[in-house]
């Protein structure tokens, strides 16, 4: 099988290149970037050296629908609104890690994002791509719109709970802490190393525009969900996430029948690992890798429930992801090339 | 007036260094240490060469008594509830920077804390030293339980909406994010470099000691309050705490209101700086000096406050704290010595 | 094939653990502790479940003689010493990632180890494994002494020149600086969070015990020779050594013949890219894989050559080296199981 | 007496602020910005709320000439060329942070800085401020060039070995590692944290701009000197300087010869600090202070001396050492304002 990278000098792209490059059936027929494109890969990223020397080409709509399976776009918002249709025109499958295609609201899209939101029509035939509660089968999926990294931590953090009776829907909180290269490759005060080096920071307070994405998901989970505060901040480490996430029990309850709710959803599922009660997560625990850990408290004083949900931003909250939606996609076990250890220390 | 330090070799004891070697009205008579005595403090700390050169003692209750005007007990939980009598009973004014003086619930301590709490008849008068909001004058005062770093946080960015009838008493969620210093220098697999470089944990998961000083303090300031959730994590830092702090408002409301309630009780207080309404601040941006700085946010969708609180953990969340109140009790200006510009970047 | 990994608690054992899960050809039959024998390895490593769940095993070498192919030998100086004669005894190929085997001079060992080497009949037979630089065939070899972190980044980084006449014998001069990782999971102030974390240190001046491995190697190229200078830093990451490495030029040159040089010294070696002339790696560009990236550099002012040589210290300065000789000696290619993108950022 | 700062937002300008607000006997009358005059300093520097509330403002050299006594330029190379002498011309003191008046050869300025060097009258008069070996009588001295961060602690570091007659004089080897601070605060993909983290690099080998002005200073102290190499890293902290200096002595001598050199040479200097026999200080040991700490090693195997020389680049490398100029500028003690115990941890 061949795939494509569109947008291949981004961080998430890179990552693409990096899990592919190790993928036992797929092989990268192209990477793209309508920056650079006409120079080698290694001058953007030098650990390239031998090991993925690629060279960036610009987009050739003829050619990817001649010689390729699936086309992943990294490009930025308001990129892949306008790309992805003409790939899907010609039969391609894609898969889009912006945010273009995640809302189904377009007028929600244009609020949060501050751009006209894409197609309608592709829109609509756009499935959310959170692999572990896909209900289609994406094996018959042409177009996958792939979650942002904080909603995938929050929504496999909550996703049990909210599915049950448990929990009061108007409670929840999540206060997420990410890493820095969530914010891209491109450089700003934000990203500038003494600038964030040793110190914790808090922005887009009550407005990251993965707000609705997340509460798109919880309300179609469960139609009493109502809008949540979601918290970001920036910690001084490179990659990582952590939600902390906060919701009021609704009913007397205790750990052990969350945790056995928690083990009842994810028991056959891979890459979402259940700690065992009393235990939580690190980031580091998952760098990396494609797994994203949980671990469960419930306080008997204030009768509230924390879930800790960890991933690595670039990978579970990008690429990782989105090659796993491909194994699916093109019929391979999900796990293909993704079962790697984490990187620890 | 003559000072002197006792637990010194820890990073609180030797920031009081750093603090009061800088102090125009105030010398250190001596500093002390139950391990090292006899050694001089540039083997702990080479940093303090030339500018701060003490020979590390042991204690004599008499020398003390007759040489120095306050003591600070820069001791472990359990040292102090020893210690801090012996030199009250001379007449010594103390002020104590562990655990053991701060519960007036002396079961609660021992709960939280596994050990016996100090002396009853002291406990009573322990003043809980949150100077800011401290009612008794400081300079009738002879013991001061200086308060917890998190506690300093999160109790300052609390206290005007507490002390309001705007939020629900048992809304109150505290997020806290502290760097590594808080734990000590004694060394364990928590705080080893590569096991927290690149990592955000959560410890202590509803079960953090400082969560009962929280609470004695909240329901001093207004009785209905009941327990809260205090979350705290380990982010890949030296020093600073940042509490973002999630509360549920009563009935309507909005920023300007919220803004206009901290700034009246902020006003003329030097050392708590409250942002501009949609700016907030980075640990950064308090690194080494003794200033609390807050931010806040309402928002309509969730009528949820959220409050960001940040201090560096080891100036106003405990040596700067202890020297303020120092001050206060000698009778100077609390800002003497303190007054200094972070340390940015 | 099977292998087992004895000292799997510590990092080198941990990153064996990594890379060979991944390993194509290759199963871990079993991993083994001493003080941890009985204990899951998720216990040491949480961030192994599911992917590495494996159980840590006391050693039974009549087990391993009728199960396994290889051995590693994970565990600290002192241990190899006695371990290895044992399985060596029985047949068993092994990699020794310790010390104890890499100096032939027993007297040697014991003034920088300040221990008794190894057996000296086994310390003959022992094959140094450089792996680029092995002159042995490794099918024919059944005893490899891994070489050390440092070790590697420099002598992969001075080979060329060594071998050649270019070079003043006298003058090499390597200024090292390491990851804390490389000072392995104990814990002690060194390895302290807060006091390495925005710090630059320099230790074991003149006296680490890699001086001599590397001066061993260097001599048995070049007998001209002299003692180096050898310094080791410690700079505020977690992985990543890098090498910056002066020497003298003996006669007129420039930095296309000393390109040149390495050109065709390492133009079929995968695992060693040479840059560009003008163009540096950074450590980072070899995170988490087996490349040892070289620069180059000649100033006419002083007629001097300079090369910055980096390497992951735990993959091709520890396990990773260890699986590229297991590679070979078990007669596959070299890069089976290696060949992957470092991680970026 | 009342001083003004040119360049207010840079890290070297913020760091002026900081220090100058607590000097005892010295205002900052005003802060100046070419790009932000008319901006608080607030806008740039939140950190700076309350405690130094400044307003940014545009040059008139006739308000200086009025109100203030000294004028500190931490404006960028190539400004401070065109700036310096409108206000030496007005009679004001300055002292200048650039490199515009630190190369006393105009033409070798124009090539290492690739910019015309400022003019020649006012080049001749400018006094290169190390302070410990300035020999003229600084209080007759109007113009001060400060030096540079890493000749700062390269010179300090090496001035008593060269005015010796002990070492080789064409055997210096500088291997420096610095902070990120030390690139200012403009954004570019050096400085930015996903790129910067977790890795060491090196930059413009035998190319930095620092060069010619250490070996100016050498040279001065001992024509033999010949041109050194220069090596200059970048570590993932914010703020250090480490030097690690290697020379060759040219007759036979041991640590005591050496030790006692240094001793001699800084018995009377507050600011250097020579460490005990054995003893080598980290970065750390002097951060957010104005000291040069040092540490000396002798190797008998190869006749070299390591000299070891930490600053922290924005103090005693920028703005600390320029603070210490002013006071002698001014007739004050050397140490007023800035005896001050570093940070710590």
């Amino acid at each position: 099988m061949n795939v494509s990278i569109i947008g291949a000098t981004g961080y998430g792209g890179a990552e693409l290149v990096r899990i592919l490059q190790a993928h036992p059936d797929v092989a990268i027929y192209s990477v793209h970037s309508s920056s650079r494109h006409g120079t080698p890969m290694i001058d953007s990223y030098p650990h390239m050296q031998t090991v993925a020397d690629l060279l960036l080409e610009d987009i050739d709509v003829d050619i990817l629908q001649r010689e390729v399976d699936l086309v992943f776009l990294a490009t930025p918002s308001g990129v892949s609104a306008k790309l992805a249709p003409k790939l899907l025109a010609r039969g391609l499958k894609v898969i889009d890690l912006s945010g273009d295609f995640r809302l189904k609201d377009r007028q929600m899209y244009k609020s949060w994002y501050g751009k006209e939101a894409g197609d309608y029509e592709w829109l609509k035939k756009a499935v959310y791509g959170l692999t572990e509660w896909v209900e289609e089968d994406l094996q018959q999926v042409d177009f996958i719109a792939n979650p942002g990294c904080y909603p995938t931590a929050t929504l496999l953090g909550l996703a049990p709970l909210v599915k049950s009776e448990l929990i009061d829907p108007s409670s929840i909180i999540v206060d997420a802490k990410s890493g820095v290269s969530g914010a891209g490759r491109g450089i700003s005060e934000t990203s500038h190393f003494s600038e964030t080096n040793e110190s914790t920071k808090i922005y887009k307070v009550n407005a990251h525009q993965h707000t609705p994405e997340i509460e798109q998901m919880l309300v179609s989970w469960n139609d009493a969900i109502q809008p949540i505060t979601f918290s970001t901040h920036l910690v001084p480490m490179t990659r990582g996430i952590m939600a902390t996430i906060y919701v009021d029990a609704m009913k007397e309850t205790n750990l052990d029948e969350i945790y056995n709710l928690y083990m009842e959803s994810y028991k056959d599922v891979y890459f979402v690992r259940v700690r065992e009660k009393g235990v939580f997560p690190s980031t580091k625990e998952v760098a990396g890798s494609n797994f994203c850990d949980l671990g469960l408290a419930y306080d008997e004083r204030t009768q509230r429930i924390t879930i800790v949900s960890v991933i690595d931003n670039l990978v579970k909250g990008a690429a990782g992801q989105a090659v796993q939606n491909m194994n699916k996609m093109l019929g391979m076990d999900e796990k293909t090339g993704l079962a790697f250890v984490p990187i620890y220390p």
